[in-house]
Parts: structure tokens; C-alpha cells; sequence
């Protein structure tokens, strides 16, 4: 089969054996996948993963134990747990300790023919929605996890820092629950793309946004932080969203003296991100997609994904 | 009057004029100051503090417009606050935007004959209180501090890291709430000392030690926290005590990905600290009080509070 392949060096190949399934697990025939800023991430070195990347993604159930299944439209929560350690037994089953993760660690990603992945992990994609709102339903599940985490009052004021496609997501969310959004980007394109409901956009940092309730730090950089604890007031929360390969020099005090809290926060629940969508069906996920490629040519889409310039950059399986 | 003076280098004098009082302030005869590890940072940098020392202390009041202060004995908490900015309005105080820090930031401190503080930041010390433990009182209030920031469950695993007087004090304030307390040191003199109720002392990290609900980063270094985050479970919290002079090299990308909560915890209250005491009588602070030197010796005591062997050196003024 077709499958973008990093194993030291990106590629495209034609010659990925398709994967069996064990059982309970489904094979899906992939029909759009995403680049997220994770795999632009792997290729400097994070997570040590090699083999076919992705891990967004709304496809088809090929073959499948289950018959009910087979024909689907589907996307599939990326963390395969084992159900039997303790984090499992604990209910934490997206901090499995011997979990897989599709296309980014022990388990070939999405950026193929076809991928799979346990029956336990899919859900079903209506038709309303279209394959360019469908692969961003990882994504914006991972923006949802943020009200999972917090408690945030109508009133509080909250900073998205970073007009990628997560912070922009996250934005979005956020905007559903609080009235005072503001997304810190740099590139007028991107942070004109996130202008929806109420959300403020502003280009870099000035006074008046100090003390914030809230920060969420979706640069994707792992230099964001500092400017989130600037932003942040005493006992405020940070959010930080960012999965980085390198390490930064950073000194911790201010977070100590102001008394702030740090959240991490990665993936979410797909039917909450299915809800949220349902209740917001005007959330313009579309503007989102720069450009879609064919899966012949993801070293170009790579390219396009790890510059300033593209939100989304998205490959096709049709 | 007697003081130890930090402008660049460390130095005694004699020759430091007595401080006048503000109207509700009061002036404090210091009986006995203790050396924090904040204080050893401030001769590397932190905060770029210059002026007298020292925000650990016991002493008597000595001058006041309110006469029923007089003679009194007293600790005093140490953010002196603008009462009228936007964080004091709000009810937090002790992260004034304006705010004078004792010894630490625009106030003189309490390694002196004198020091003075608002009325309002006093506390009596009942003569129960011995001069060793009285001095403790700041520190205590710092580690009670921590069981206003976090829900505990008396069955949770806390790890605290760091020998210091710091972490033992953690580490007896959680062993009063929760039954499975260990404090990870590396100095054998300073582990034996963290012995109280079932508190279990280990000498560096092992495998057991991993998935710890809540982790205590109170090693006074800024690499503590890629520790901390190793041994803290997935969605377990971490707080972070250490507030260092220097930046340090790391990546947070394990705090994403496990989401844990990192708080960042400074100063408390001195009545909780108090009542705490109240409760647990038996508390054995006088094992922290490592030496005493008359303040004219402040360099030797300083010299021995930088070093690894000692626990907290005291200054008397007697």
C-alpha cells in the first residue's frame, strides 16, 4: 500500500504491506489524514518513532470482527491501552504504561492506504460533516480536554498564545464557555482565520494583557512558556499543550512567586469534540485546511506544514 | 545598629541606622533570624536584592502606635502589601503587585538588632515556643501552604524531594494528613533528622518509587523538576517549591503528555503554621537548628548554610 514513512529520513512509499488485524481491532481505509505539528515534531527526533506517521484521520471500516462496523465512516482516538496495568485498571487508559499510539509511538500511523486500530477506539462520523471538518476531530478533542481540566467562569479572562491550528482550536472552544478569548498570534492570515463569535486577536504581547486568568500555551515552541507566566495573574492557570522535541533553558521562580498553576493537557474525547460541534455546527473548522495534497506528495506537504505560512496541511488517500 | 548587608558582597556592620516606622507599622528587636536557602540565592542574584537580609525571625516589638504591641513577642509574615491594587482588591494579598518582601525585595530584612513590618503582618509566638522553634515559623507556614493548594487523600502516595529544612518540613506537614509519605535525600545526617511518625527517608530514587500521586520539589535546584515529573503519575500533581537564581535546561513535553499539574507554592500562613504546632506539639523542630553564631559571625554562618551539611544556621542577636 501507500504510506508516508519516516525512518530516519521522510518518504513516500508504495511497497508498506497492508496490516492484519488482531481481534477486536478494526482496519480502516484512510481517506484524509492531517500533518500536525507532532509529526513535524518526530522528524526533528521526538518520540523516537519510526514507521508510517499520522495519527488524524476520518476513513472507512474495512475489515472488522464486528460486521456492524464494516462500511463505517470513522475517526479513532489515537492511544491503544492494554486494559490490564495499573493506569488502565484506574480508568487512566490514555496513560496506559505499555500504551501504543498511532503514528507516534509503536503502532503505524494514518498517513497510509489503510490504518488500524481497536474497535474500542473509533467513533462514528456523521455525514454531515465533511472529510475537511472530519480530520480535525483529533485536534479539536484535544482542545475540548481543556474544560475536562479546568474550571473556567464565564467572566475570566483567557489567552490562547499561538495561531497554529491547536491554538486556534483552542480559542474556538474556549469561546463557547468564556467571553473574554484573546489569541497572541504572529501571522495576520492565521490569527484573521481565528476571528470567530467574540474572540479578540491581537499581533504579539502588550501591557493590557497582563494578568489573565487563564493562558494556554499552544505555540508549539518550547520557549512559550515564559511568556505564559508573564501573561498569567498570581494563582492563575497555564495550560500548556505544547509537545516539543528540544529542551529550553528556562527558570521556573516566576511560576513559584505568582503561586500559578501549570495544566498539562494532550488528547481528548472524541464524542465530546462531536458534541461540541453539533451545538456549534457554524464552527468554521474548513478555514482551517491550507492545502490538501495527494498522498504522493507528502514531502511537499511536509514542507508546506513545517513553515510559519500553512494552518492544516492535509494529504489524500482517495 | 548590627546588620548583615548584601550590596554585592555579604558584609556585617555595625554601623546601619535604625529604621523609623510608618504609621500602623511596628519596630521588632530581633531575638534570633534564621538563614533561608532564598537568602543564599539572593548572594547569587536572585531578585537582585540589595540591603539588610534575612525573613526568618523571632523578636519583640518594640516600637508601635498601637501600645498593646509593645513587648510583645512576635514572628511576622513577610509580603508587605499596597492594599489597594488589583490583586489586593481580590483578596490575594500576598501576591501584591506592589509589594515589599522582607529581606527579599525593597524592605530591609530581620538579620539586624531592628526590622519593622506592618502591624497587620505580626503574629504573637507563645512562650511555649522556643526561640529555635519560633524561627521556624516562616518556614512551617510555607510548607502548610501546600495543603491550602491541593486536595489530599489520606491514602495517596507524596513523595518529597530534598533535605533541606524546606522539604522536611513538607514532609512533616503532609505526614499529618496522609500515611505514605517518603522524603528522597541524598545526605544520610540530613534523612535521619526527617524521621517522624511513619515518614519513610530514601537515599536517591529507585523503580518503587515511580507513579507517585502527588511529588514535593523542594531540592532548592532549578533540576529538580525533571525528577519530580519521572515520579509523579499520569494526571498526579507536582509542586514546585524551589525558587533558584539560575535557569536551567529542560523539556516539559513528559508533563504534556503525562498531564500533570505543576503548582507553584511560596509563602503561607503563619496562625495555620501555629495552629499546626498546636495540634502536633511533639513537631521536632529543634532537630532543624543546625548552629547558631552570634550575628557578628554572619559570614561563617553563611558559609556554612551554602555548604550540603548543615540544615538551618541561626543568627543570634541576644
Amino acid at each position: 500500500m501507500r504510506a508516508v514513512v519516516f525512518d530516519d529520513r521522510l518518504r513516500f512509499s508504495q511497497n508498506v504491506p497492508i496490516p492484519g488485524i488482531p481481534i477486536d481491532w478494526a482496519r480502516i481505509r484512510v481517506q484524509f489524514a492531517g500533518i500536525c505539528g507532532t509529526d513535524v515534531e518526530i522528524l526533528k527526533g521526538y518520540q523516537h518513532f519510526k514507521g508510517v506517521l499520522g495519527h488524524e484521520f476520518v476513513g472507512f471500516v474495512d475489515q472488522c470482527g464486528s460486521p456492524e462496523w464494516i462500511g463505517r465512516r470513522v475517526a479513532g482516538e489515537i492511544n491503544v491501552s492494554c486494559g490490564s496495568c495499573e493506569w488502565c485498571k484506574r480508568g487512566l487508559r490514555s496513560h496506559c504504561a505499555h500504551r501504543q499510539v498511532l503514528g507516534i509511538h509503536g503502532l503505524n500511523g494514518c498517513m497510509a492506504d489503510y490504518c488500524i486500530l481497536p474497535i474500542s477506539n473509533l467513533v462514528r462520523v456523521p455525514s454531515s460533516l465533511s472529510k475537511e471538518q472530519a480530520v480535525l476531530i483529533e485536534p479539536l478533542s484535544a482542545a475540548c480536554r481543556i474544560l475536562d481540566q479546568i474550571q473556567l467562569a464565564e467572566h475570566e479572562r483567557v489567552i490562547v498564545l499561538g495561531d497554529g491550528p491547536l491554538g486556534i482550536l483552542c480559542a474556538w472552544v474556549l469561546s463557547t464557555v468564556v467571553s473574554h478569548v484573546t489569541l497572541v498570534g504572529h501571522h495576520p492570515h492565521k490569527t484573521d482565520t481565528a476571528r470567530w463569535r467574540n474572540i479578540k486577536v491581537v499581533h504579539g504581547v502588550s501591557e493590557s494583557l497582563y494578568g489573565a486568568d487563564v493562558v494556554v500555551e499552544a505555540t508549539g515552541s518550547g520557549n512559550g512558556l515564559p511568556q505564559a507566566m508573564a501573561l498569567c495573574r498570581p494563582r492563575g492557570t497555564i495550560v500548556l499543550k505544547s509537545t516539543v522535541s528540544t529542551a529550553e533553558t528556562m527558570n521556573l521562580s516566576p511560576l513559584v512567586v505568582s503561586e500559578q498553576t501549570l495544566v498539562g493537557s494532550r488528547c481528548g474525547n472524541f464524542e465530546a469534540a462531536l458534541n461540541l460541534l453539533n451545538c456549534h455546527p457554524d464552527m468554521p473548522l474548513r478555514r482551517l485546511i491550507t492545502a490538501v495534497y495527494p498522498i504522493e506528495h507528502a514531502k511537499e506537504a511536509f514542507d508546506l506544514a513545517s513553515g510559519s505560512d500553512a494552518l492544516k496541511v492535509a494529504l489524500s488517500l482517495d
